[in-house]
């Protein structure tokens, strides 16, 4: 993994990848039961008969674990991961129990900010299918760095 | 709270209000840990030193708070909130603990599929602090629904 010593180390087309994660049916149900508590991720009976055929994890859930992945990551060594935007998720493919994910995240652009000491960086973060790396989702963030001077 | 009976029946400009959330420090914790593990979350000492001068909740956990109170909304009735994107989300003002959220979201657009029996609704989702309206977090959620016709 690297790590970040100076807003200038950044570059465009830079990759950052983060291990893997086993979704499980119980952590699949743990999260709907208390942000998504739909039948698709709750009921199996009532998922068989929906759009998926089954139980698919939140969507919200696979983010919230994607994040999880990128901050133990640590892209950018001991500075931390400060969203400011998060454009364009596309939810490529259901995540269904059992799947292995990981992330995986490309420096898109960055720029110092009108504000003295403060920088963003954009970055392409897609969670693939750790087994056959299909694009599950994919988002653009927007994240703030507090450069060292200003600190 | 509005039901959805038919497609025809969703208007551009509708707006569906959800119920408040209390956001707690133990829950700020609690999700931070799972999911956002970072000491602005976590760390109080460590928090009062970074760029929010004070604990804040993950966006992340903003977010999923606010499919929560979506979901319990039921804006469309029985008819599930199926995500397939998300655009243009921007955290405007950090959640300090105690903060009480609700979301108010309206209908952006709606069209049909090209894919018989299919429909997608464009909403614009704003997660206001309950005590005085000031937006914490923006989004556009483009959400799936699945006409009766298909069934």
């Amino acid at each position: 993994m690297t790590h970040f010593a100076a807003y200038e180390e950044l570059s465009e087309g830079q990759i950052f990848e983060t291990d893997e994660f086993l979704v499980t049916s119980r952590d699949i149900r743990s999260f709907a039961e208390q942000y998504d508590p739909q039948p698709m991720h709750l009921d199996e009976v009532a998922a068989q008969q929906g759009p998926f055929s089954g139980v698919i994890s939140s969507g919200w859930q696979t983010l919230c674990l994607t994040m999880r992945l990128m901050v133990d990551s640590r892209p950018f060594g001991d500075h931390p991961l400060i969203g400011v935007a998060v454009d364009s998720i596309q939810f490529k493919k259901p995540v269904v129990p059992d799947t292995r994910i990981r992330a995986c995240a490309a420096i898109v652009s960055k720029r110092k900010s009108a504000k003295i000491g403060r920088a963003f960086v954009k970055l392409k973060v897609r969670t693939l299918n750790a087994d056959n790396n299909e694009e599950l989702l994919t988002q653009i963030w927007t994240v703030m760095l507090v450069l060292p001077s200003a600190s």
